[in-house]
C-alpha cells in the first residue's frame, strides 16, 4: 500500500521527545508520575509548557482558575478560535500519558503548522485545564467546568484539599493565578485527543477511536453518622459504628457493579474518610465516594435505583444514619457531528482505520461540549491500563491519532 | 443502719474538685475531653498533676516512656511499693473520667493519709501511664506494657502517630522524656480503680465491682493489597480495589459479632486507612483494624476462626491480597486473689455491696498483672456510656469504690 501524500504529518520524534521530557517531572513511586494539581511538580511542568509555547511563538494567557491558553493567531484573528487541549496534572499513582498526550499533541500540531509556514483563518489555542484529575481537589474536571459556566469561579477558588490547602492560594503560590476571565467567550470548536484508558482499540488492532458518546455516570458522596462508644464493652445492639455502615455501602455498590457486569456496568468506591478513625473507639462519622457507570442511561439509572434500595438496609443493620450529601452526573453530553466528521475525513484521507467508541471516563471535553462543538478522539494504551504507573503507550500506534488531530483541526480552522 | 466508724474515708468534695479541674484541660467538641497522649493538653494535665503531687509532699520521677510516679515514703522505705494508678490521656472524643478517676483517686488516697498523719510500712506510689488509650499511638496500654517488659523501650519511643510525629520526640517536646529506667524493679502490688465502661453495676444498683477476669480479646491490623486503576473504564473483573476488600472484611467481622451477640461476643472495626484514597482511582492499599471479644477463650477463638475462614472469600471476591499484619491478645491475665480479698474485706468493713465482674475493656492492670499481684475495681458510669463525650459519673456512687481503694491499699501497704 502506498502512503498517502496529500496529508500533513507531525514530527513524531519531536512529539515523543516532548512527552518523554514531561515524563521526567513529578516522578511517582515506580515508573509513572505523581503530579497532583497545583503542587510544585505541576508548577514545573506548567513552566516548561509555557516556555515551549513561547518558543513556538504563541501568546500565553492564564485565567483565574489557572487554565493556560497558548494562542496562535489566525489570518482573520477576530474569529472564534479552535481549541486543542487536555490536562498536564496526574493522579497520585498516574501514568505519563493520561491528559498529557492531548496537550502536547496540540503543541506538536502548532509546531508542525509553524515549520510548514501554514497560516489558518481562525486562531488556534492549546489549552491546559487545571485539576482535571480531581486527585487533589474534588470534584474532577473542575476548571473546564468553570470555563463552561457549570461552577462559580469563587467556589472553585475556595476548594480545599485533604490537608486544608486552598485552591486559590495554591494557584497564587505556584504563580498561576491568572487574571483573564474564566470562559465567557466564543469558541469555534474544541478537540481533545486522549488515550483510550480501556482495552477496546488494542483488542481490535485499531489506532483510532472517534468518541460518539460517553458512559452514563452518576457519582456521589455519602455521609454516614453513628455514635462514638468504647470498642470493648458496648454490646452489638448498642453499636452505631459509622465505618461499618460505610463498609456495607461499599459492598452493596460493588455487588451491583457485578450484577450489571454483563451490560458493561461498573461501580467504584475509591475513597473513604472516617472520624475519629482510632483504635478503641467506634467512629461516629464516615464519608464514602461511590459511582456507577454503564453505556446507557437506563442501565445506570437501574444501578442507582438498586443502590438507593439497598441504603435503608445498610442503615438499619449498622444502626447509623446514611445520607447522600452530594451527587453528580456526566456522560449524557453529545459530541458534535460536524467535528466528528472532520476526524473521520482526516482518518480516511490517511487510510487510518477507526471505530466509533464510547468514553468510559470523564474528560474536559464533556464540559466543553456544553458550550461549543466538541470532538474527542482516542488512541490505544497497552492493556487498557491507566491511573496506574504502568500506563504505557508507544509512538507507532499513537502517531496516527495525532496526524488525524492535525488535519481535522487544520480543516476546522480554515472554515 | 449506723455508719461503720472503724474505717477511713477520703474527702469526697476534694476528690470531686480535683476531677472537675482535670475536666477543664483539653476540651472536646461538646461536653467531654480530647486529651490525646503527648499533646499540649496532655502536657498541661501532667504539669498540674505533678504540682498536686509535689504539694502533697510526694517525690516525682518520670521514666523513659513518660510514665509518672509520685512516691510517698514508707516507714520501711526499702520495701517494694504499693502502686495505685491509671491514665490521664483520653480518646479524641473521650469523657472526663475514663482513666482519670484511677489516677486522681490515688492522689486522694495519699492526701487522706497525709492529713490523718498515717504512715505506712511500705511506700505508696501513684502512677500515670502514658498513652493508655492508644488513640494517638498504636497499640494502646503501650507504656505499662513496656514497664511490664512486654515491649522494648526503643520500639515504643519510635512509634509514630498518623501525622508521622514520633513518640520519643513528642515526649521530649512536652518535657516528659524522663531518665529513670522503665520497669525492672520490684512492685509489691498494683491497684487500679476504673469506671466500669459497661452497664452492669448501674443495672444492679451496685457501686462496686471487683474484677476477677477479663473478656478474651484478640485484635489485629490487616493489610489489603490491590492495584490502582481508573475508576471508569476498568471492567469489574479487572478491578482489584483494596478498599472493597477492606469493606468486605469489616462487614464479615460485624456479622460475626452479631452471630455471637447472645454469648456477649463483640466485633469492632474502629479504623481504616487507604491509599491513594482519591476520586477517580482504585486504591491499591488499605489497612483495617479489627478485634473480637467475648467472656470466654473458647468463644473468642471461635469468632476468630470464623473470621479467618471468611478472609479467602473476601480476597477472591475483591481480587485482592489480604494479610494479617499484626495480632495482639489480652484478657487472659489473672488478677491476684490476695489483692482481691483486700478489696472485698474493705467493702465488707464499710457495708458496701459489691459483685465480681469481668472487664470488657483493656486496662493497664492487665500489663501489671504479668509482673506483680494486681487488682482492678470498678465504679458505675451512667448508661455504661464511655469513649463518648457524654460519659458521666456522680460523686455519690463513685465515693464507695474510692473508700474501698483507700482501705485496701492501706492494709496492703502495712503488710
Amino acid at each position: 500500500m502506498t502512503e498517502p501524500t496529500n496529508v500533513l504529518k507531525v514530527n513524531g520524534e519531536r512529539l515523543w521527545q516532548t512527552i518523554r521530557r514531561s515524563g521526567e517531572i513529578g516522578p511517582g513511586r515506580t515508573t509513572g508520575l505523581c503530579r497532583l494539581a497545583l503542587t510544585d511538580p505541576d508548577r514545573d511542568m506548567r513552566d516548561l509548557f509555557v516556555s515551549w509555547c513561547e518558543a513556538a511563538g504563541l501568546t500565553v494567557s492564564v485565567d483565574r482558575v489557572g487554565n493556560i491558553f497558548a494562542r496562535r493567531a489566525g489570518s482573520d484573528d477576530g474569529l472564534a478560535p479552535v481549541l486543542i487541549g487536555s490536562h498536564l496534572d496526574t493522579q497520585a499513582a498516574g501514568g505519563k500519558y493520561d491528559g498529557i498526550l492531548g496537550v502536547l499533541a496540540g503543541l506538536e500540531v502548532v509546531r508542525t503548522l509553524n515549520e510548514r509556514g501554514i497560516e489558518t483563518k481562525r486562531p488556534i489555542e492549546i489549552v491546559n485545564w487545571t485539576n482535571e484529575e480531581g486527585a487533589r481537589f474534588t470534584p474532577p474536571m473542575v476548571a473546564s467546568a468553570a470555563f463552561a459556566g457549570v461552577f462559580d469561579v469563587d467556589w472553585v477558588l475556595a476548594l480545599q484539599d485533604d490537608d486544608g490547602a486552598v485552591f486559590g492560594e495554591e494557584l497564587q503560590r505556584i504563580g498561576y493565578a491568572g487574571d483573564t476571565p474564566v470562559g465567557g467567550r466564543e469558541i469555534d470548536a474544541y478537540y481533545e485527543l486522549h488515550i483510550e484508558q480501556g482495552p477496546v482499540l488494542e483488542a481490535e488492532g485499531l489506532n483510532l477511536g472517534v468518541v460518539v458518546g460517553g458512559y452514563q455516570t452518576v457519582g456521589m458522596h455519602i455521609d454516614i453518622h453513628g455514635e462514638t462508644a468504647h470498642s470493648g464493652p458496648t454490646p452489638m445492639d448498642k453499636r452505631r459504628n459509622a465505618l461499618v455502615g460505610a463498609a456495607m455501602l461499599i459492598v452493596a455498590a460493588n455487588e451491583i457493579g457485578w450484577t450489571y457486569h454483563g451490560q458493561e456496568g461498573k461501580s467504584t468506591a475509591p475513597r473513604l474518610t472516617c472520624w475519629p478513625n482510632k483504635p478503641g473507639i467506634l467512629p461516629d462519622y464516615a464519608q464514602v465516594t461511590i459511582d456507577f457507570r454503564s453505556p446507557t442511561k437506563e442501565t445506570t439509572a437501574q444501578m442507582l435505583a438498586d443502590f438507593e434500595a439497598a441504603i435503608p438496609g445498610c442503615a438499619e443493620r449498622a444502626q447509623v444514619e446514611i445520607e447522600i450529601a452530594e451527587r453528580w452526573t456526566f456522560g449524557s453530553e453529545v459530541f458534535d457531528p460536524d467535528c466528528i466528521d472532520t476526524l473521520k475525513a482526516a482518518a480516511a484521507d490517511q487510510d487510518i482505520a477507526c471505530r466509533e467508541i464510547l468514553s468510559q471516563a470523564g474528560h474536559d471535553a464533556y464540559n466543553m461540549a456544553k458550550i461549543c462543538p466538541t470532538a474527542l478522539l482516542f488512541s490505544p494504551c497497552r492493556d487498557g491500563i491507566t491511573h496506574n504507573e504502568a500506563e504505557h503507550i508507544e509512538l507507532d500506534y499513537t502517531l496516527p491519532s495525532v496526524n488525524v488531530l492535525l488535519n481535522a483541526v487544520l480543516a476546522r480552522a480554515n472554515r
